[in-house]
């Protein structure tokens, strides 16, 4: 190592199932694709999540918090209860870890690229060429926590959930999914959102939406509602370019997405600070997975894919674009073998 | 016609683009089914709509919708303006028309029933054997309209959107789906929400579930998260028996699951009050498709399959089977020829 030699400094959350089996694999592949760089990266593991609380009692103390801002970027794995596990408040790791990271880092840009695959097989008998990302509003919308009830457990409650929408907040966001497309081939932009019936939101939504358009004129913008979106999904999906929209039609519509170009077992996904305010966290789309953790029978590759993600973000594009094509590689020769290789194997064989 | 020949007195409210096209197909096949039944239909038609406001800028007067309160039910074609016509304000007749019939004629079970016809394309590769249902809530949620916006139009405008979840409103409408669930022979009730996130209501939901799942100890209960769900609809649809869940992702499940099982062109639905304090509304789920309008290139099946669940909510049973069989027979039929007949060739078909 020489002087020049760039350190990044990493926090990495493995969380709870198979988290920590396929972030060994996504660590292994970073340092191999930094080899040839002037850059190597460090570790800090954080032990939380479920098991984590169910020793502590913590979710995300003010220290620890204080603590992952110091890193450059985050790598998170998987956290969650077992879903018959009842000692966890279900929901509780959920928003009291995951959600309050993306909110208190500031992720305004939940970055969720959808990509099929030479040879992957989809549930779809004729997907056709897809590839397009998703730009999920990540800090705002129905996730804010806003909203309560009254006489609750009574045949007289009433709940309710507030979602709360700021030009600020739809404004930044918009204006990143318009960058994003103008540097994609095809330069289009499609707002998802449902603006006849959320009339207040949806609005904002479309004003901001043609504003920032006016600045971007050789973008071609779009506009469909979520249920027509979740049709075009499974009948077009070749017709996305960049989505935009917010936190709960973007949690919807990426699952979705993921399923129909083979599954969340490929589907990477960046917590984006733009700003760079607060680190960026990087993460595989599927949850913990408790009933296969610890088997090695977890597929490593979103999580490898999300690491890919990261780097980019840290400024190292071609390390990240390394990455992707030995994914690509690899993904593309499962197809000639049925795929029974262990997480690790998986991991071995893009990292080689 | 004897003494005992009962009569169906029936609103009509054909609206705008093929919306006229696919319900004469729908009154043609009524009126065929009910040849040899104590029956008959009489037709009230409304003419309500886009072109009806802009003729006369009334959505639904107070008048009117007294009026219609005055049928057995409504049958309801489609109304919305042409995507680009700027003379009406966007989603104004769906809310002040069809949103407003569906609040004001309490319709709170949303009935959406989603079958795999045998012959019929699906754009999945194995769909399996497709039979579902999803009973929609219809009268609360993120539909109420409630929620504003504060310094609209500037850089500091905040929007809101409120769901607005009650005891009452949950409680019938799962009791609803455990009734249907108990009248199907697999006996299964899945609740999709996403109580991780969304707490307030989520809860509610949860919890009226598994309470009124006490009084039905044959039934199975099992809860997905919306994204989830969305993933299942498209890698596993055949797991579905009842669906039940809020105003929202009811409407993006069923477009999505009108997709999985061969186009919105076949899906039929009830807007219904179980409680009969009021008309019910059958439509079928596609928009008023203003580019195919008047062509005759319509598919009117959809509203004909709505046509059967409003003669079996007024206790015509046996006509509404009838009616299925006869869809039935012609859909598979259609998988050994193009099937490039005009709306009312497929109207005149099923009718024979
Ligand atoms: C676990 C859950 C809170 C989360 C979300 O809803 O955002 C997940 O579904 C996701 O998409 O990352
Ligand atoms: C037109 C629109 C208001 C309506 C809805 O959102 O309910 C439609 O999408 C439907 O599903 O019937």
């Amino acid at each position: 190592e020489d002087m020049t030699t760039r350190t990044i400094d990493l926090a990495v959350i493995p969380g709870d199932g198979i988290g920590p089996e396929v972030i060994a694999e996504a660590m292994k592949v970073m340092k191999r694709a930094l080899q040839d760089e002037q850059a190597q990266v460090t570790f800090t593991e954080y032990p939380l999540g479920a098991q984590h609380w169910l020793e502590t009692g913590e979710t995300l103390t003010d220290e620890t918090l204080a603590s992952l801002r110091g890193h450059d970027a985050i790598l998170f794995g998987a956290v969650g209860a077992a879903p018959g596990d009842t000692r966890i408040p279900s929901g509780l790791i959920e928003r009291e870890l995951l959600l309050k990271l993306r909110f208190s880092l500031d992720h305004y840009v939940n970055l969720r690229p959808s990509k099929l695959y030479e040879g992957v097989p989809s549930p779809l008998a004729a997907p056709g060429d897809v590839d397009f990302v998703v730009v999920r509003e990540g800090t705002e919308g129905p996730y804010v926590g806003n909203g309560g009830a009254v006489r609750s457990g009574t045949d007289h409650e009433i709940a309710t959930e507030v979602s709360v929408n700021t030009a600020y907040g739809v404004q930044r966001v918009v204006r990143d999914a318009f960058e994003r497309a103008s540097r994609r081939p095809r330069k289009k932009v499609t707002l998802v959102h449902k603006h006849n019936v959320l009339v207040h939101a949806g609005h904002l939504w479309k004003r901001t939406v043609e504003a920032v358009a006016a600045d971007y004129p050789g973008i071609e913008l779009d506009y469909m509602h979520v249920d027509a979106a979740t049709i075009f999904m499974v009948t077009d999906p070749s017709r996305f370019d960049v989505i935009v929209t917010d936190n709960l039609f973007g949690d919807i519509l990426t699952d979705l997405a993921g399923a129909v170009t083979g599954g969340i077992g490929l589907a990477a996904s960046g917590n984006i600070n733009m700003d760079r305010t607060a680190p960026s966290m990087f993460e595989p789309v599927h949850g913990s997975a408790p009933d296969i953790a610890g088997q090695q029978k977890a597929d490593p590759t979103a999580a490898i894919l999300s690491a890919a993600l990261l780097l980019d973000h840290v400024g190292l594009p071609e390390a990240a674009r390394r990455i992707e094509e030995a994914v690509e590689k690899d993904i593309t020769s499962r197809a000639e073998m049925s795929d029974v290789r262990a997480t690790a194997e998986v991991g071995d064989a893009i990292a080689a």
